[in-house]
């Protein structure tokens, strides 16, 4: 064939022997760590170190990949949103509440010494402690929702801190990034933060009891198929306007689901043609992740130490103030919620970006942080298996009485 | 919230509000299109014109918007596929390869000639022609699909053609281009055209007994949840070998689809799954269409006129000619499929992106050419979904005795 007509076919066919890589290079590593009985998302993760700029160098982070791996978040969070009925958030609520501080807390303070300790700047340090606040709630829900365990007490209070905790990590972000450039806007932090919280009860209080009214008449009318999409599209709106309001898209994403969950739970093609859509497009978002770490800026091994000490920091302060919150439950569902809550994730990267973009942090510190986003993604995952593996089906048989503990 | 994390989130928030914008556009024209017993094929499109840079200039075309439209085309074929059984297409297989070759020749010959009587250069005539050629059959297979027609003869008889015509038309481009470029290769040409047969064949012929055998065993397994995925993960594949071969991608996914059809034919969920999948993204195939008529290059009346020319006779030369490979069958079905390969849709605008791209044709033929591609699109439907109307009920309780006709 022409060579002119090579190159015009040549751009879509490479969009789409990424898609092709991207998700077999998912689904191989899913399948073998499901036969090694490990979290597949952890082999999914890997998959995207293995075909990314570390390794194979295969694929590398772009646009395109950016945006898949953003609607597979979003519409991750919607799915586990879908399972979620606002009234068994609001019953832990206080609980995920004291959960979410603790958690956010302990981190902060924990990097912010540290980087103190290890000769860091004022500006530094309170970036280092940023960055280990906010939980990417979307590992978590990932490994729940696989295990079927998202009814669990604990499941629920991690989602609950989990709305909280973005809602405190962007306020904090917010003082943290103002310190930077100069004078702080208090004013506006607090509006910030007050119209988040406004948002959120917004949806949830309103648009519940709405969706619940339309639901069956766009269904009677139009068939299930329009309900579906209808849902898609109320999901990415919220989406947005979450993000414009300060919170999170992901969270928008959840809150969108929550209004759903009563109408999707008597409709199973509902949420077989929401499991299509997940399907395919999570793997992009694991993979996405995985693609991130630059293995080549672990140049210096003092930085490869630092690295490793901040993880296991980052892991031990979420255990601990995250633990702390949840006191009074069983060891196990301390356990569960602490480490439920561990993943930095894609949220770690984002205001790793933000700190390199701003010079407030340098080519090796944005390594740390990538290495610790990364790092408490793949170890949450096993552990979390474990914690919840024996209380499986205790849990989903007794869901009901175990609430009470709360 | 500070300016740069205002910035930082704006990027991907972007993105999504594109999507919702997209997307909502575009099931509230089905919605309006569906009311008014329109195909919402045409409100979808039109819901592109809308909102893209011609009116409201809202959205603009970008990689993302094409990628998105790319991925969407490859499912809806693949969808499409999967309610094909092979040898459902065998059946009619002489008929369809009347059907795509004088469907070939009559839009080429027309083309070719009406160019010349406007005055054009021997190059130019020859590329309107080729234009002309490919018809877009992801437009006819959503409708038909749509109105549940998937199986009548008249449509096994389309969607064959459409893979021959697709070949035919890619061969004709390598030649014109060629041409244009200097000294034609034949030997090369010819290579690829008996490659995108063997290509074709072998997937058909040899892909469809090992899914047959593969499937049940990974079922068994690992869930179904695992099939859909490996079905998704060969459909890029495919389609990918398919574009490197020289053959359209979407043709790579229709057959890929082909190779399942009856594996999925006992699996319900594995259908809605796909659906969840292409109600989701077809909508930014037809929206994308949409997009990319740039009315401001109609600045000209006699622009205007003579691309209100081409698109008559492109809808008329593809009527006569699949109408005569179409010859013997009842004039309703003559009917059903001259108009099904009207559409010209994104593989015209391709061709005349080549065009341009080559310095070939100018801004006013490029805009005609677009104006045709669309045209063409927004015709077809409406005429398909009377020339089905009746017969509907009727195809689909004796499919098998209509077979005989053909």
């Amino acid at each position: 064939m022409d060579y002119i007509l090579a190159a015009a076919v040549e751009g879509q066919t490479k969009v789409l022997l990424a898609l092709f890589i991207m998700l077999g290079a998912a689904k191989i590593m899913a399948e073998i760590f499901e036969r090694l009985r490990q979290p597949t998302v952890v082999g999914e993760i890997l998959a995207g170190m293995i075909i990314g700029p570390s390794l194979l160098g295969w694929i590398a982070p772009s646009e395109i990949t950016d945006t898949l791996a953003e609607i597979g978040v979003i519409f991750l969070l919607f799915t586990v949103g879908l399972e979620t009925k606002p009234a068994s958030i609001f019953y832990v609520g206080k609980r995920a509440g004291m959960v979410a501080i603790l958690g956010v807390v302990a981190p902060f303070v924990g990097g912010w010494l540290l980087m103190k300790a290890w000769g860091g700047s004022g500006i530094e340090s309170m970036f280092l402690g940023t960055a280990m606040v906010a939980t990417s709630v979307g590992i978590t829900a990932r490994v729940l929702s696989t295990m079927g365990v998202l009814n669990a007490i604990t499941s629920r209070i991690i989602l609950g801190a989990a709305v909280i905790d973005d809602i405190l990590g962007l306020m904090i972000l917010a003082v943290v990034s103002s310190l930077a450039m100069g004078p702080v806007n208090y004013l506006s932090i607090i509006t910030t933060g007050v119209l988040a919280v406004v948002f959120t009860a917004f949806i949830v209080l309103v648009g519940e009891p709405v969706v619940k009214r339309v639901a069956p008449r766009i269904e009677n009318k139009r068939g299930s198929q329009v309900l579906f999409i209808s849902s898609l599209v109320l999901c990415l709106g919220i989406s947005v306007a979450a993000a414009y309001v300060g919170v999170a898209a992901i969270v928008g994403a959840f809150l969108a689901g929550m209004t759903f969950a009563e109408v999707a739970e008597q409709r199973p093609t509902m949420h077989k043609q929401m499991a299509g859509v997940t399907e395919f497009l999570v793997p992009f978002f694991l993979v996405n992740i995985g693609m991130q770490l630059k293995l080549g800026l672990f140049g210096d091994p003092s930085v490869i130490v630092f690295a490793v000490v901040v993880t296991l920091v980052a892991v031990i302060t979420k255990l601990v103030g995250c633990g702390a919150g949840a006191w009074g439950l069983s060891w196990r569902r301390v356990g569960q919620v602490g480490m439920g809550m561990v993943p930095r994730g894609e949220v770690g990267i984002v205001v790793a970006q933000i700190g390199l973009g701003m010079a407030v942090i340098g080519d090796s510190l944005y390594a740390v942080v990538l290495m610790m986003a990364v790092a408490t993604t793949l170890i949450a995952p096993p552990f979390l298996r474990i914690l919840y593996a024996k209380e499986d089906s205790r849990e989903k048989a007794g869901a009901k009485n175990l609430a009470a503990e709360a």
